[in-house]
């Protein structure tokens, strides 16, 4: 080593000295931050959980046989990993049978079509609807059309969505299936379908949650696949009238018990404070929910997993936590922030892992401002993950996210939504479709994040609360 | 223009008119060729055929109501298109019924499974067939197996086919869908199912025929979709029995009508002599067999009708042949077969389009062989398109091949099949999937070589002689 050397690695030291003294977090965390990040990328614990749950358990709709087989599933893996505190806690959720749906065009040129029911639509009548299409392409079209244009039809959704790396395509093409057949039925409409919220080729129907309004008879509402609807347009285009046949054997059936599973990894010095990583466990039934969500389960369940065996354990907690039907109405997000909001103050840090395995290639961070500059020092472990610092628009997700009003800080771990709006609420959501080479970063990603949010000193400040009373 | 230049054109005319005298194609031919192959590169009418089809008659399973569409329609077509001699020539076909097939695993992990009834299948009872599943690579391996392994199981064949730009993996996984069942019965299987000859990894499972054994009582056959073969070899990874219940409605119904529907573009001088451009009409049910096979009806009608518009028009007539039923025994090419044997001497050349609108990448011609210089000519005009000369190793295709052991010469023009057999056989071959460029060009190849041996002085010589009565 040259003098030269020895003098500049020595400035290297004092430099990191200095920093020690000033920054939450010090060299030997980073260090080891860095060292599970590499475990992380070499480690398939939570490929072997997809596996598990998508094979052994399959869908689990809430309320179904399956949700109760994967909150069973749920509590014996974290024991057998090793976790502390598990628990299944009671969340009461809707139960919604999907029964069989059909549609066919009858005129001008008859054709069947693969459809799904939307999440809570009601039955047909037993010999199904008929009745002229017609098509619009927004909620706000739709709004402005006469009501004899709609009345007495089958109000047809035409919007398709863009193929985006943020998944931005879907909020602007997921309202109709949200209130589309509530609005169609106030002026009148028989029936709604809906060209998918989703970006697959295949004929495999998009389906997820929609809702009726108050005081409206409830019409019944369907999602086509893409192709699908491509032959419904292509039947509209011909000027001619296009009928359409729809019948369906959907059914609400009460309320069933499910749960939030919660397990931890405890901290060596700060075990009251938490940092919660969450997925969520339901799934939607056409698939085997792979990406939407068990490889959530898993990756955050790996991390944790991964941090256990750190040397040394982070000062705070790790809590994992499986969200109880996140898809029909965020039981388990209201009822864990109804059971913790006097305990939120301890809930140091929030991120959801709910965009499947994808390439993680952003990081964005809702914190007190002035703890930003910790964040970047997070940030600065993911670099060779391809993660960059993105801003401050964090949301936490649809289930840690209802954490955010309390005060919560959270951070969202960006990751390609391209290919998961081709599988998300399809049939082809499935185990085939998991790369265990992405589950790795991802897990990686979040252990990084999770061990430094557990370790730093002071933690990430609180944010504005929008509300004291669980939502 | 210089003195040297005007030479060296002198030159090139003087060897032009030579050529002209020694060589089956003079110039004029060749320069109008590739005329007709920008013509072709500009022009939709394949691409709306194939819409049309599509959206008009939609699936045209032999013997069904859309078959019998598709034969009107395709009359309608020919003649608005202004073909001569146009006829629908009768054709005995088989008609089986699909009916609705059922598969759900039901220990160790119970799951429904995405299925298809192969073609030709018999039902299984009303209540179904519930036994434990025995998986098998090849029909190698099942003919292998002691009786006591098979009998009283559902055999599952397991091979998974390869991607390949030539199609090559579909040879050596279609052998259990042809005889799967009819071996397995031998061995006492109460069914049969196998992982798709498909390589899709969509949950769309592939149809295609099947054939018991003379004298064996048959059993129930079925194809999964790949992610479904992937969740059934999951559950036998666990080394527990895998039990499966299996129903099907499927039936047989005796016979129909259909038709080899023909039409022609007369040659200007030897219209006797044709050039036999063809593709099958018939199609399976689970899509709307866009690639497989109306793209292949939109290409050699387009192709044709471009050769209509060339000026001169060639010497040969052009005749298109739409086949009935080649997906279930080639009913439409035996028939032809046998109802021209008698002129098999004036079929100069045929070429088939049924591998779906994909990229083409080469010519293989099997011609006397002293006529492969004529090839190496036409081939030529196809260089910008990608088409390179491959070798003598042509079939003709499934059906215009039936009249390669009478004699005829053929030509295979090579396209793409990776992308073929994501589609082919499932309900995701639909019009979505055509790319109107690539539809584009194979009309052009198909138009450059019908052309061109449409006028070639002396045609293609003759092939030996495999049997002089229909096959």
């Amino acid at each position: 080593m040259s003098l030269l050397r020895l003098a500049s690695g020595c400035a290297a030291c004092l430099l990191t000295v200095t920093s020690l003294a000033a920054e939450p977090l010090g060299e030997a965390a980073l260090a080891e931050a860095r060292i599970l990040r590499e475990r992380a990328l070499a480690d398939d614990t939570a490929y072997e959980l997809t596996r598990s749950l998508t094979t052994e358990v399959g869908p689990r709709l809430a309320g179904s046989p399956g949700d109760a087989r994967a909150v069973a599933w749920s509590v014996e893996k974290l024991k057998a990993l090793g976790f502390s505190n598990v628990r299944a806690e009671p969340v009461t959720v809707p139960r919604w049978i999907r029964g069989e749906a059909r549609a066919e065009i009858t005129a001008p040129w008859p054709q069947t079509l693969a459809v799904a029911a939307l999440g809570g639509s009601i039955a047909t009548p037993a010999e199904g609807i008929e009745a002229e299409v017609v098509p619009v392409t927004t909620l706000d079209e739709l709004k402005a059309q006469p009501r004899e244009r709609i009345a007495g039809r089958i109000v047809f959704f035409t919007a398709r969505m863009g193929r985006s790396r943020d998944g931005s395509g879907y909020g602007t093409t997921v309202p109709p299936r949200g209130s589309g057949a509530a609005e169609a039925a106030k002026l009148g409409a028989v029936a709604m379908v809906m060209r998918p919220a989703g970006t697959s080729t295949s004929r495999t129907p998009h389906t997820g949650a929609q809702r009726y309004a108050d005081g409206m008879p409830p019409i019944p509402a369907f999602a086509l696949s893409n192709p699908d609807a491509d032959m419904l347009e292509q039947q509209l285009a011909s000027g001619q009238p296009v009928r359409l046949k729809l019948s369906n054997t959907s059914r609400w059936d009460g309320e069933a018990q499910s749960a939030n599973v919660i397990g931890e990894i405890p901290g060596r010095s700060h075990k009251d404070e938490v940092i919660v990583l969450g997925a969520h466990l339901d799934s939607w039934d056409l698939g085997t929910g792979a990406h939407d969500d068990a490889t959530g389960v898993g990756i955050i369940t790996a991390a944790a997993k991964l941090i256990a065996e750190s040397k040394p354990r982070p000062k705070r907690t790790i809590r994992v936590v499986f969200y109880a039907n996140e898809e029909f109405g965020l039981s388990g997000a209201k009822a864990y922030a109804a059971n913790y909001q006097d305990a939120i103050d301890q809930h140091v840090l929030g991120l959801e892992s709910d965009l499947g395995a994808f390439r993680p290639y952003g990081l964005t961070a809702r914190v007190a401002p002035d703890k930003l500059p910790l964040v970047r020092t997070i940030q600065s472990v993911l670099e060779p993950l391809g993660v960059a610092y993105l801003g401050t628009e964090a949301s936490g997700g649809a289930d840690v996210g209802q954490l955010r009003p309390l005060g919560m800080p959270v951070m969202d771990l960006k990751t390609d939504a391209e290919p998961y709006f081709d599988l998300h609420h399809t049939a082809n959501d499935t185990f085939d479709k998991v790369d265990p080479l992405l589950v790795r970063q991802n897990v990686a990603a979040f252990a990084v994040i999770a061990y430094l949010a557990a370790e730093a000193e002071g933690g990430f400040g609180r944010l504005p609360v929008a509300s004291k009373t669980a939502p």
